[in-house]
């Protein structure tokens, strides 16, 4: 088996299971944020049990329009927020902890060989870790909230082999546009992908977790890497509870292998309205932007901050445009602070927020208007998606955004 | 005459004004912000005249729902912006500057003797400076913007004389929540407000700014200090232009005059629903809240944010409740960084916002459902002002509202 199947297998009490087999597997944790948690919360209740399988194993972050946007959005946590104490159920105060895909791993909640299920599409995230983690229905979630399982396929999985050093400015957002604009956005429908290779080898963690969020943009029903020395270093100081590392067999099979050599990349961008449209970023001519957005669950850890914040030191925001950096928690505010990268940001006249999911889905802190275009690091630019169907997202990694928060046009790193 | 009238008349070319007497006076800035410019351009261009008056003595400054909160808020920032560039007025991008009522000073736009207009009622904050500035309607502004001049009713003055040195935790928010509860919300309707006296001369620039900021809480057209070594202290190094020193004859006269000892007065908070409802903190009972605010025109400068960052350190915000901290201005931000502020309130768990009016005004970033309670540093308290009918604001000074953060329930800063 490879690594997916062993991770199911062990969680449905299987010694074998195969791609198309359906199974109810156990799960170590289950998310749900400020807009999906309501609407698993009312589905739970109506199961007719008065307690969680287990509230330690449940989390509820709200961070998708907090602080709250609205009335509507305050009514909303409120009731998570209810719901969670009355359960016992661990919930992050605004304020206290982040964005959900940011927070998890780096709070330790998520280890290797775990099963993660959460109501937001970007649960993919902590597949990073070795760990089969993705995103369901409100209905789903709810149903494991009751039971602690959820039923579903084992997927297929694709492996995609990366070989090449990584060139300068290449990071995993730049490796997973370009290999979104490879597949399509339904080139892993239901799969499991599997990223390795000698330049995933050499990627932090911080950038691995870019990559498996984004594996929902190719379809993917998650995306793994293998747990290795930077996983572990990464896990051993945060892990709370015992894990378990499960490895490919070395006669496992996938049902697709790409190779990519990404020795010659470029940075990428992803033109409007689709992940898919990868392009280098020399190739697409100079494009004037309204707005940057630096953060997300995507590229709002300390790395991506440190990236834009070197190229923004001593230079300050294009006087055509608004620049706004959200860190993706509290502890990466801090550790951004320490740093020093806070404060080159101000300096420049960036925005600095605090942690949100916020522009990312159109929900608040950077919306944009009618004609309105913005190069952001965030992982969706379909149309809407960042306010007025008239307007444009752009995605690139945080290289790339920082250097067109200096030009005003979206431009190479090495232009500054 | 007294230093309303001095500066009316010279602003009229007038050698004497009185209470009563319309006039025409020309002004030195005219403000209007995201949501009051959209309405004064409108008006503007059915005037029928292409360029304004001056377009380096009108300033637009975006900060009431920025970050963009939603596409109606982009759409007028965007309108706002393309008229700014059009007619060469100053223009404050979203992360480059702040709030209206806290830059304008910082930067040195507004002076001693100075009459600024601004669509904006808390226009009157910069009284503090010993000039008469004043909120007007959306018209009023266009009219301004066309002509440099506005039309108004000589105010008549009433003198408020604070004698008694400041006790420990008593700020301008205290004094200033203190006269509203003696005056009543209209016991200074349209007239001037000078506030005077020993405790007055004690009081730092930045206390004196939060009670000019709130004159309009008690109706007042302005509210006014002497220009003292303070003011000049503060004026000196951010002047870019002459201004003109005037202060009260020896046989001016007031409409009436208020003395008040505030030697024993304790840190107010005053009572939903209205800036006048206030009470000594000691006095109100144990109140749980909900979230804690402290920022806004009002306590958003380098003062306040100091006060609370010292109760707060090494302390962490109740468990109950959610903090909201919300520099006035990228230069506060700054500032407060490099005191160690944010540091501060980042690790004991407050959301630190980029400067915006967000909350205050019920617009954006940390609003209220229906039930809950805020302390807030804001100015107004009135009937859903921060969001649901159904919540309630407190309105307090830095110190009480740091305490509060703290202990869950309005607190007096003696308590940590």
């Amino acid at each position: 088996m490879n690594l997916v199947e062993k991770i199911l297998a062990a969680h449905c009490g299987k010694t074998q299971v195969s791609p198309g087999d359906f199974i109810n597997a156990k799960v170590d944790l289950v998310l749900a944020n400020d807009i999906t948690a309501p609407i698993a919360i009312k589905e739970f209740k109506k199961v007719g049990i008065s307690k969680v399988f287990d509230s330690k194993k449940i989390v509820f972050v709200p961070d998708h329009f907090v602080p709250n946007k609205d009335i509507a959005s305050a009514e909303q946590v409120k009731m998570v927020r209810e719901f969670a104490r009355e359960q016992g159920i661990l919930f992050f105060e605004c304020g206290k902890m982040g964005v959900e895909h940011v927070i998890l791993h780096e709070q330790g909640l998520v280890l290797p060989g775990d099963i993660v299920v959460g109501a937001d599409s970007h649960t993919c995230t902590y597949g990073a870790l070795g760990a089969f983690t993705t995103g369901m229905g409100s209905t789903d979630i709810a149903a494991a909230m009751a039971t602690g399982e959820v039923w579903m396929k084992v997927p297929q999985t694709i492996k995609f082999n990366y070989s090449g050093k990584l060139p300068k400015w290449i990071g995993g957002k730049d490796l997973i546009l370009y290999t979104i604009g490879q597949t399509g956005v339904d080139g892993a429908l239901y799969s499991a992908m599997f990223f390795c290779g000698e330049a995933i080898e050499a990627l932090s963690m911080e950038n691995r977790f870019t990559m498996s969020n984004m594996a929902i943009e190719a379809g993917g029903k998650a995306g793994l890497f293998r747990v290795d020395e930077k996983t572990l270093e990464y896990v051993t100081p945060r892990a709370k509870r015992q894990y378990t590392v499960y490895d490919n067999d070395a006669d496992a099979s996938y049902a697709k292998t790409y190779n990519f050599d990404i020795s010659k990349i470029e940075p990428q961008v992803s033109l409007p309205h689709s992940p898919a449209n990868a392009r280098p970023v020399s190739q697409i001519g100079k494009i004037k932007v309204d707005q940057v957005i630096i953060g997300s669950c995507t590229n709002g850890r300390l790395e991506d901050l440190a990236v834009s914040a070197k190229l923004l030191k001593g230079n300050v925001v294009h006087p055509d445009l608004r620049t706004i950096v959200i860190p993706g928690s509290q502890q990466v505010y801090l550790d951004a602070l320490k740093a020093g990268y806070i404060e080159t940001f101000i300096n420049a006249g960036v925005a600095v927020s605090t942690p949100t999911c916020g522009p990312c889905l159109g929900g608040h802190m950077g919306i944009l208007a009618a004609g309105e275009r913005c190069l952001a690091t965030t992982n969706r630019n379909f149309v809407g998606r960042m306010g007025s169907p008239k307007s444009e997202v752009y995605l690139a990694g945080p290289a790339v955004a920082a250097a067109t928060a200096i030009k005003g046009y979206i431009a190479h790193p090495d232009e500054i």
